[in-house]
């Protein structure tokens, strides 16, 4: 359990989605598992490998301080043991610790998650010679809210990148880590990390489709998304961030999806939630295809009258 | 708030629903809201009135002291002010408190409940004069569990009924409450009750698509249902009780009532959840609509992290 009971109403918490560029190993994964639960006040909710993109998400809970420890902990183990000069997966990546994001869970503030995301990427940089871009809420320029933005070049780019006048990192000098590489680091809203597999090994089918719901290619607002190919099953994927499921809902995508595969002889054959969803996410979906009338989320589910 | 915050975790909950034969005078519904309201350590947490079924179902949660005055209290009101021998409506009935179940929420057992039901089952027979069926859980032999067999005749037949053998009510002599009727009360796992709108006026389309999906007449084992007539929208309903969701859900339910009702050339415009579900219930049918692969409700959920 996270706290003992009665403690849990007095602490802030926060969320930190961690993902490391290691999905294929599993002592170096294992390794970061033991290490997440190393902090007192933190607990690891939830970890996903794939191996396709070569890529780990991990899902933490804890308290301020606790989670700060885990989250420098955590970067620090995977610069000793992920070798970026080795590294290849469908997922595009920038640092062995590509992204650090802190998410507000309880009695706190974005503010305050953006200034956790600060400390963090101090520490890391110091202590770990890792440069830091930060991103979203935590951004220091406009330009560098996107985070496909700030990861565009990937690692093998970064050196030149870094170098760039528009470019240079949010902490540390223009120079990455050798094998480390960039990361970045900031505080969002919750997202649903949400792929959506096709009936097709022609990842191009993959690549149009993601271009046609994701937002910034003219599709919905709060959808990012890329065309992956999974190897290991010979198909291709929509991979997707929603970062707003009341802005973009789940099912809308997964439907336009849908639609815009059948343009290509393609169908959907499943989907994937990779880590933790909010609940909402997915009643939002069901409320869509069950057409519930005047369902109202905040009142019928029963679970929500026992935490409030 | 249920309860000052620290004092949560030590309490039993028990959820309790009961279902009144009045939907459509607004005072007295308000009477039995205010009366709700009025017993410490309880919470309504939800009411919904339907004018067609002339009926209200009341949904409460407390700890077991105040469950059991809130259920009395209620049943006594209803009493007063409810005269069955003047109700008519969409919904079968035989008391002005129809049924009242108890249903274990937090650290109680189904045993527990059961007792609850019996205590409470005593008093309203002892000071209101009411007889009792016990039901599902709390029956008192095997052709009792079911709630239809035992209300079918309606409050009309009551009278005649407890005279049989078989009927001898359990609390109370073989004599109806002249205008409050009969009650039946039980303890039950959650149930949620989900109505399918159709579109067709034609009550007996829906009659007969709620005997293929109801496990009574052999369709679902855990589906409970009948089709109703909504008058002020002048369309039909299969108005259901998913008695186990995991074992009957409700998305199978569904596609087959829409498969079915094809056969009439009739389409569904759109479902009700009344009163209150479990999480699962729903995010259980969204994985089947979007084909979520390899789901894990217990692990993936956030806010399920958040109460473990």
């Amino acid at each position: 359990m996270l706290f003992a009971k009665g403690e849990f109403w007095l602490a802030k918490l926060v969320e930190c989605i961690p993902n490391f560029s290691e999905g294929r190993n599993k002592d170096v994964i294992d390794l970061l598992v033991k290490e997440s639960k190393s902090v007192p006040g933190v607990t690891l909710l939830d970890y996903s490998s794939d191996e396709s993109h070569n890529r780990s998400v991990f899902t933490l809970v804890g308290d301020v301080e606790g989670i700060k420890e885990v989250a420098f902990k955590l970067c620090k183990v995977a610069s000793e043991k992920i070798d970026m000069t080795k590294h290849e997966g469908e997922h595009p990546r920038m640092g062995s610790t590509d992204v650090i994001p802190f998410v507000p869970l309880k009695d706190i503030t974005m503010e305050e998650c953006v200034e956790i995301s600060k400390d963090v990427a101090q520490r890391i940089n110091e202590e770990l010679y890792i440069p830091i871009f930060l991103y979203e809420e935590s951004a220091t320029r406009e330009e560098r809210r996107n985070l496909a933005k700030v990861r565009k070049g990937q690692f093998e780019g970064m050196e030149e990148k870094l170098n760039l006048p528009n470019w240079k990192p949010d902490f540390g000098d223009a120079k990455i880590h050798p094998t480390a590489g960039v990361t970045a680091i900031c505080a969002r809203m919750p997202l649903v990390a949400f792929n959506v597999n096709l009936s097709t090994p022609n990842v191009e089918v993959a690549n149009q489709i993601a271009k046609v719901v994701r937002g910034s290619s003219g599709g919905y607002k709060y959808c990012k998304g890329i065309g992956v190919m999974l190897n290991d099953r010979n198909i291709t994927q929509v991979s997707m961030n929603m970062v707003n499921y009341e802005g973009t809902p789940l099912y809308r995508v997964l439907e336009t999806i849908r639609s815009e595969a059948k343009r290509w002889g393609v169908q959907v054959v499943g989907t994937e939630i990779i880590g933790l969803t909010p609940a909402k996410a997915l009643i939002d979906s069901a409320e869509y295809y069950m057409q519930i009338e005047k369902f109202d989320y905040n009142n019928q589910v029963l679970e929500n009258q026992l935490l409030n």
